[in-house]
């Protein structure tokens, strides 16, 4: 935000006393205020707007009646699912339109702790976009979770208020918010800005959840869900992420009686998918192709978003605001020509180098003995759905010499604590189809701890060797062949650029294929430790029955 | 606003799980954030909403189907103008809906200064509706002005962030800020939360007036103006007071696409307008009568004006807002059949003591030979314009004996400072229409001198020596009569019951009508000192030419 010296600084250029800095002339103007175009000219100076009008500056820039409109914003956004380093992905998603992002740190804090927070404030400082923080709320996610780092509600204080910090991140602890729990209610006193995560919640534990402080959600999966929330006064965030897409079901919500209460979120979108399909831009051309107008999709995408976090600077082209905005190819679409940032526009070549953040790891690499499965009977098997990150709970008649069992689809799988040596734990899933190798990766939500899934014990423990080693990556590992995808970023984030990063994963996936494995296996490797989505999961302890919430043995 | 501990209190009562307070039964419920309505019941404890659906409360209240609306909000507005105390103007308005107000003490900080703040921040303490106060940010209004208060930005700083303080009120120095007056500047620089007051200000002005941080308007008066206001980024307070009424003009502003960003201001309303149109329900009802569909209107004066004041705790009846509402007759109007503040429903009856300010008053009554005029010529006589504040500059040739002229009405006028004996200024206006007796009072905006207008001297003596002894009132004199309505708090408010004041205000009026003066000469009388508003003005020091912001002599 400017303060009031910066501001008296621009007072009398915008009366026109003195030259701009750079005039866009000629703009087909979207006005998020009344979501209407306005034929117009304006002023830069700071990279702050001066005001619409015709102004004198020391720079031209002819728009020719090109369609303009502030630029976009993800109202809520883990940046390390893209698997990029923040600088990376700012680079990336500028590209398409993005110039603020409310991003929370949850992964990496995860694993780092505070100092993951701290990471994404440096980074800040230097990015090509703006990057606003929501402090995690929830690390480690459940009290059986044991990561990298614990944030109570003393370690977060220190981060209030502070610049980038907007306020508490998605609270992800339903259960502790209503029943009261004391650590996770000195959270919520915390800051005034609080952002929820409340799938399926209704009716009057809804209420209480509100009632609470919460303001947004960005979990609702259907549009009755939706629209209950947004009566009783929650923002809604329109998520479309790589695998949790809501955008179909909740359209139908956006009206313009709606619309300034509404925003969209990519919450985890992969390097793959941002490059192929898109980041808001993205969100906005499936909003108009599921029949918003054009106008209400810019609205959400900007002012709306700006609205939510008190982000007084942004979310429009008027005076006082940041000369953010995107040159469209036409009104009715959302092809993103070109995106300036303060007023400059911003070239995508340069590439500069990043720095890791390098996160204490603790551990070694397992040998044969240590992932062997002993005994027989009933035994409790993951099962994947495609496309959720939902898990069934089955139960297979199994001999553990018979595994893996590729008749019936059973591989093993096995975690290696990241900060506990020696920690090992092995569970059964049915449904990655791989038909030989292993992969493995060192994103694993939300602990992030190792973690392999493969058809031999030999190439698990050398796609573990490979991951461990390297200290975070991604791997599929067949006979002699190995494709690796370094995550030098705290065993989460690339440090190369995102070009490259997606072409890593494109090999992964070709490899993967080749093992015959379904079509991201990487994404479903790193829910499978999530404690906090039903039904069954598998830990550093072994098989883990989420609607128990307990430790259960692998056979009954 | 609730803090974490209150709303942790209400956590188990919202799932229901131990009984509400009381629960109203079948609501037809207007929702401000779908502009919709819904057949619901809610739930309140310790006067906040629970939320919306089925409770058990130890106390049920059937609505029968009524439709129910959030409590209304004023967006801006001096209580000063009613000339009642906060008390009893809080017990007239919360009948008409009224339930919070955002007012700005600028007319008692021209006479008290920081303790006319003060006194308005005691007094919310105790009233039946919520009062927050903008600090009056022109205190003189400008450098020759002469009250009894200055408020330097230094003044305000203590009372920035204190609780019911929301921000700086309406920035009525536009050249203090388009020149980057210092002392506006560091104004500018106490809060987030600013209002403005720019009539007509438009194009490269207005982007500048914008860019300094202000954020509102609600002196807008054409169309045109405010259009271009809203899509400059600035909130629309649609004003209708007693003699500024822009409601018609500005109607067809309002969309659902400009609704979030537009609320209804009563700015100056006396008494009696307050008792026989309304407050914040006859704006609406205006509206409604020229074709803003009721809905649109709703919202502009429940969530559009808590959203502009970040007031996140009301506005809507939804979980952890307050239990602030009204029931309707019909859903298509505005008639307020019952109010209810924090759940329970107000009942107007009670009417208790109220304490007066009591200002430091620094005069005494002039005598005849002090407001003798000699002199003849060409002389400046102020022309009052019948429903506006705009005063013309008229010179008629005159022989100071002739005063008063009755054939040409041109009549005396005195202004006697309260706080600098012996200070008498003496001017001629033209448009009062008395033809007898002598007309005084202590509301002089801005820096609210005694003030009188007649048409012999020994009436103007007495109505001044009624005012002063009094130390505050209006009265009208003629002959042995005298109707006198006394103004003890600070000289601007009256510490009676509403109804009596108006019954006071209805008979002066009877008397100025038989004496044939204009409809509402003592609001006329009460412009005539401002010095901010265009052209012909009168001061304790003698005729004032606004245009050349300077004295004049009376005769040219």
């Amino acid at each position: 935000m400017m303060n009031v010296s910066d501001r008296k600084n621009l007072v009398s250029t915008a009366q026109g006393e003195d030259p701009a800095d750079i005039v866009f002339q000629n703009a087909d103007l979207f006005n998020p205020f009344t979501c209407d175009w306005e034929s117009t000219d304006f002023a830069v100076k700071n990279g702050i707007v001066l005001g619409t009008g015709t102004y004198q500056g020391r720079e031209v820039y002819d728009l020719r009646g090109a369609p303009v409109i502030p630029g976009l914003i993800d109202a809520h956004v883990h940046i390390e699912s893209s698997l990029l380093h923040p600088q990376e992905y700012a680079r990336l998603v500028i590209g398409h339109g993005t110039t603020t992002v409310i991003a929370d740190p949850h992964e990496i804090a995860n694993v780092c702790g505070a100092e993951g927070i701290r990471f994404f404030l440096r980074e800040r400082e230097d990015l090509p976009i703006d990057l606003f923080v929501m402090l995690p709320s929830c690390v480690p996610a459940t009290t059986t979770e044991q990561g990298g780092g614990i944030l109570t509600a003393e370690d977060l204080e220190p981060f209030v208020g502070i610049p980038g910090v907007l306020g508490l991140g998605e609270m992800m602890n339903v259960p502790g918010v209503l029943s009261g729990d004391a650590e996770i209610w000195k959270k919520l006193g915390l800051s005034r800005v609080i952002d929820g995560h409340a799938p399926l919640l209704r009716g009057k534990a809804l209420n209480a959840y509100i009632l609470s402080g919460i303001q947004s959600d960005h979990e609702s999966v259907s549009l009755d869900e939706a629209a209950e929330k947004l009566a009783k006064g929650m923002y809604i965030f329109v998520r479309e992420g790589s695998t949790e897409r809501n955008l179909n079901a909740l359209i139908p919500l956006i009206s313009s009686h709606t619309v300034s209460r509404c925003s969209f979120a990519s919450d985890d979108r992969h390097v793959d998918q941002l490059m192929a399909a898109g980041h808001i831009d993205d969100c906005v051309r499936k909003a108009i192709a599921s029949g918003v107008p054009p106008e209400l999709a810019f609205r959400m995408a900007t002012l709306s978003a700006a609205d939510r976090f008190g982000l007084t600077d942004r979310g429009a082209i008027a005076p006082g605001r940041l000369a953010d905005f995107c040159i469209l190819r036409d009104r009715s679409g959302c092809q993103i020509e070109k995106t300036f940032k303060k007023g400059i526009s911003v070239t995508l070549e340069t590439i500069k180098p990043v720095k890791a953040l390098r996160c204490h790891f603790d551990c070694f690499p397992p040998d044969l003995h240590q992932i062997n499965i002993p005994g027989q009977g009933q035994a409790n098997v993951i099962g994947i759905t495609p496309n959720q990150i939902v898990t069934e709970k089955l139960t297979y008649q199994i001999d553990s010499k018979e595994i893996p069992d590729l008749s019936r689809d059973i591989l093993k799988v096995v975690v290696v604590s990241r900060y506990r040596p020696g920690r090992i734990g092995l569970g059964l899933v049915h449904g990655f189809g791989l038909e030989k190798g292993a992969i493995s990766g060192s994103v694993s939500h939300d602990a992030h701890n190792f973690i392999a899934v493969g058809v031999n014990d030999q190439d698990i423990i050398e796609a573990l060797h490979a991951v461990i080693r390297a200290q975070g990556g991604l791997v599929a590992v067949t006979d002699r062949e190995r494709t690796f995808l370094p995550l030098a970023c705290a065993g989460l984030m690339s440090v190369d650029p995102y070009e490259q990063v997606a072409d890593q994963l494109r090999e992964l996936f070709h490899h993967t294929k080749r093992m015959k494995g379904i079509l991201d296996p990487f994404m479903q490797l790193s829910f499978l430790a999530l404690t906090v989505i039903p039904h069954l999961r598998v830990t550093d302890r072994g098989p883990f029955d989420v609607d128990a919430f307990r430790d259960i043995p692998m056979f009954e």
